[in-house]
């Protein structure tokens, strides 16, 4: 009997969430969610089709990229998600795809700009697009690297995990996060949907402005800010 | 018993409408209902996902926004839709989406122009985008000012709200109402589809002219004019 | 009993199909047949949803727009069915949309260019669009004269009817027809597909050349040429 | 009693398949499938509605267009898919459709570049699209030539089939092929994604370059190369 259980049932709920928002293609994702206390992730096996998936399928990681429970190869991705849970305390869970409109944003390396209250809602600044990697990177530990760029280009912005729950990989697609798995399955789709629209309003205004700040701070605060008042709590 | 019981169940089925419409994700969208003689409304509660909402949760309020019965918060725009209903009297519901094309209509800050006759069965006139408020009203009562910020582009453009029943907000998204709720619902996605018409039109043709003013005039009298001929009465 | 129950019921299910095939939205559409011997034609009653819709809502009208059979007031639309049914005596269905391409085309005042064999397919030339009426016509009797504008057009381009079964009408929408309703049906889908792709071909390479006659040619005649090819007979 | 029960069915549930993943409109489309010891392939009927389709309508065609075993004409692109077979001894599987993006890219007469590692992913080489033919092969054999025109533009550019296996027809629309049929309709998808995020990332940025070499080698290696870790095995 398995000690992860639930961690691999919560694992395979979000996975499932995605085909079902629209945002994957065949295996083009994954999501994984963390346990603090005994310091391991479950996370999808490589390549398995979602119809295909089960939930005792998903793979059992510590850290370091150890394989703790599973009989499958882990995502290939895996060394990503492990860097983000490893220097990212607050996070429960990660979730990559290949998304539509956020993958397009990506292959144009450029930054999603902020140009509308949707977007505030979730997040006070640009969706970042991290550059590309240097190619002794990419022919290295690729995709623990991948988890340093992203890394990297938090630091460099000086932002904060917490409040910017997303990125683009330059040429490559988005990853989000979240104190739960659901919260980064959410930000997946909040991401694409931000994604479309900003590229719709640059398509109609290519002059169009960046939200002015008062209404980006507006947005947030009611959400998120010591005196929210959206939702029930 | 409540004796809001008819008034939630409408309130319910307008919003769970919305989804199905494809104009909402998530929670970003909510709709309400108005009770003339009661001078009340039944509004979405905040941040309640649609697949969870049950009538009873529909949050009765008045026009000073007090809630008259509920246990849950209302929707962070009440105060936009109360303005609304104490101004207009002849308006029975109103609709708020974050719809994909409205949207992104808004983030571009431009009026939607009347285009083609899909437009001119609805409205005669573009689609109005009100201009971001001032720093001061955003971060004052923002939601009320919201309700104002509509007041005043049909002021400053002599629109009728009876005519016209759409607006963008800039940088924000689409409000639309009617005599009644599920009029106001079918705006939505009508002012979506309109959106996206305008939207492709100008890409394959930007010098694409307006509707000429004798077509915006036979489409609105067929379906509008006191010898209106489509429908049945 | 009605004499005409076969008539309605085709007319009926060709009416359905507008909505499954992502056609029309709410009320935005409507299909017709004819029959030729009693010289009347059956077609959608305006304004009603298709959730609503019957068989015996169908109402049955002649070429001059006497109703002939049906308790309903028909398609605001109906007279410009009347003028084809009159002029084209070939045709056994009509039906019009304002499907989002074909009507983004239409707004833009182009012809729908022949691009690729998707197109040739079907017809050997650009999808017409006839340009909007003088004043004097809309004024006049509108959808009569709606019918005219799409003669007119196929006269002065030296068009067959039997070869070119659609048409655009500027600011306006589709409209197409064919030897069955079903036909009729299937060219709106057609027409609207074709529409994206010449879309999306000019935004890739706005120089994109039309399709070489030799190739047009080709794919006609394998599909509608007297050594046809395709198809099982 | 058929040879062919396996072969029919496996080529039946390969075209089901398109309709359900949004790549084929009525009948634009085909599937086949090869048994390489009976020098044989399976071939949808030409012109059959998918609705109606049976595994034992699936025609059987040897390599040089005779009909082995079917009451029905085969796709009218039956000789296109023949010459493919025949030369390309490795392949199992051959699909054409007429999807929207991929389609559009053919009519602009472009390569598709390789701008991201979802492209990356599959092949290593913009997706390349063939010149339109020669009026004289048009009037000729036509899908005999199209065949020829396919293998003539990976001779021109020394591609592999087995590393690239999807190909544009200019002016008409894709082909892609693969060990299994199975594997040939996952090709046709990716296609039409990877054609829709390469259009939606030159909107955005026209300027965006293509991927760089070593992302390209990576995403490559990692999912084919001889040190895989993508997938189960």
């Amino acid at each position: 009997m398995s000690d992860f259980k639930e961690l691999k049932q919560s694992v395979y709920e979000a996975n499932m969430r995605l085909p079902e928002l629209g945002l994957v293609l065949f295996t083009f994702g994954n999501a994984s969610a963390v346990d603090r206390e005994k310091e391991v992730f479950g996370i999808k096996p490589s390549g398995v089709p979602y119809d295909d998936l089960k939930p005792e399928d998903i793979v059992i990681v510590d850290f370091d990229n150890n394989i703790v429970e599973g009989e499958m190869r882990p995502s290939s991705d895996t060394k990503t998600h492990a860097v983000l849970y490893k220097n990212w305390e607050n996070i429960g869970g990660v979730v990559h795809t290949h998304s539509t409109y956020g993958t397009a944003w990506a292959q144009s390396q450029r930054d999603i700009p902020i140009m509308g209250t949707t977007h505030a809602d979730h997040l006070t600044t640009d969706i970042p697009c991290a550059p590309p990697m240097d190619d002794e990177m990419i022919q290295g530990n690729y995709e623990h690297e991948t988890g340093n760029q992203i890394l990297k280009v938090f630091e460099e912005r000086d932002l904060s995990y917490e409040e910017v729950e997303m990125v683009l990989l330059g040429n490559h697609a988005p990853f989000t996060w979240g104190k739960t798995v659901d919260k980064a399955v959410y930000n997946s789709a909040v991401l694409e949907e931000v994604a479309k629209m900003a590229y719709l309003a640059l398509q109609i205004n290519p002059e169009a402005p960046r939200l002015k700040d008062s209404l980006i701070r507006k947005h947030w605060e009611r959400k998120h800010g010591s005196d929210s008042y959206y939702g029930q709590e």
